[in-house]
């Protein structure tokens, strides 16, 4: 797996990778006890605050952590996880150190208490800012308060989920529509 | 531009199409009005019923019309589309009528008054089932009702927004880490 080299990027721009939609590693902690989970329905909901929506299903190990922590890292893998992403998904940490098990490498938080995977591209360290939509929605309302990148690659190559075991690797970045946008809106 | 032929999909599998993250453009209808517009932050929020979170920025046009007319239509665009995608996404609906500018075809709903993009891969009819969070996120929680899908290709070469004028383009759907779901997480 990669070793990434990472710096401080700003919060207000995690859209660059997450608005493509990639499949992304949830890691929390509570207790003394850490896990990891698997998630595919996210969305940007604001820059500034950097708001990102979440839904973590209520059955999920992570669910409990995450809305009793109050706190999570949003990990992004890349495709050379892929293997390890979806066996993540389909364990429980009620059953098993995700970390050991998968031998990924937990790095302590700046901000949070939940671990940064570190074999990961990015690590957005989160906070929860919203409870109120758990109970109907499943709904996380959470605050990116630091994020670490990878120096290189600039863009990584992702996995999208569709369902039904089959994913989307992401394609090329491209510059070409650009000139199509009005200077204020980029 | 693409000339697709479609047929009904199951409303509970649209995740196949929105869960990769595409930019979508979003129609809808109210009092003689319509309008499309471009949208990148959206998440699936639940399967049954087809639930699906979209941001719609207040100072968008169609923020009333949606919200007013509680329906739209989320149409999912491939890449040959782009530069229109860009350029509807870079004007308002207060000043243009979107479907005569970019010459696209406003096709009837079979559920709601908003019309489908017929240049579109695909067509998602939606009524909006809960309008609690507008007011506070910009988010409103919408159902598919009624889904329309090309019957080729399998899978489409959609665009995927990065910010800053930069799109990622979908890359291949593989199946080859199918084999390590549980049977009851496909």
């Amino acid at each position: 797996m990669h070793n990434f080299t990472k710096r401080d990027f700003p919060v207000s721009n995690v859209r660059r990778f997450l608005e493509p939609g990639p499949i992304v590693l949830v890691s929390s902690a509570w207790k003394n006890e850490k896990n990891i989970m698997t998630m595919g329905w996210h969305m940007i909901m604001e820059f500034e605050p950097s708001l990102i929506g979440c839904y973590i299903w209520n059955e999920n190990h992570s669910f409990n952590m995450v809305k009793k922590s109050k706190e999570c890292v949003i990990n992004i893998p890349t495709v050379e996880m892929a293997t390890t992403v979806v066996k993540i998904g389909n364990c429980s940490g009620s059953d098993v150190d995700k970390f050991k098990k998968f031998k990924l490498t937990p790095l302590p938080g700046k901000k949070v208490q939940a671990h940064l995977i570190k074999e990961c591209y990015a690590n957005f360290e989160c906070k929860l800012i919203d409870s109120s939509l758990i109970s109907k929605y499943n709904l996380f309302v959470l605050q990116v308060i630091k994020a670490h990148v990878a120096i290189s690659p600039k863009f990584p190559k992702t996995i999208h989920y569709r369902g039904d075991g089959l994913f989307m690797i992401s394609g090329p970045t491209v510059k070409k529509y650009r000139k199509y946008f009005k200077p204020e809106n980029l």
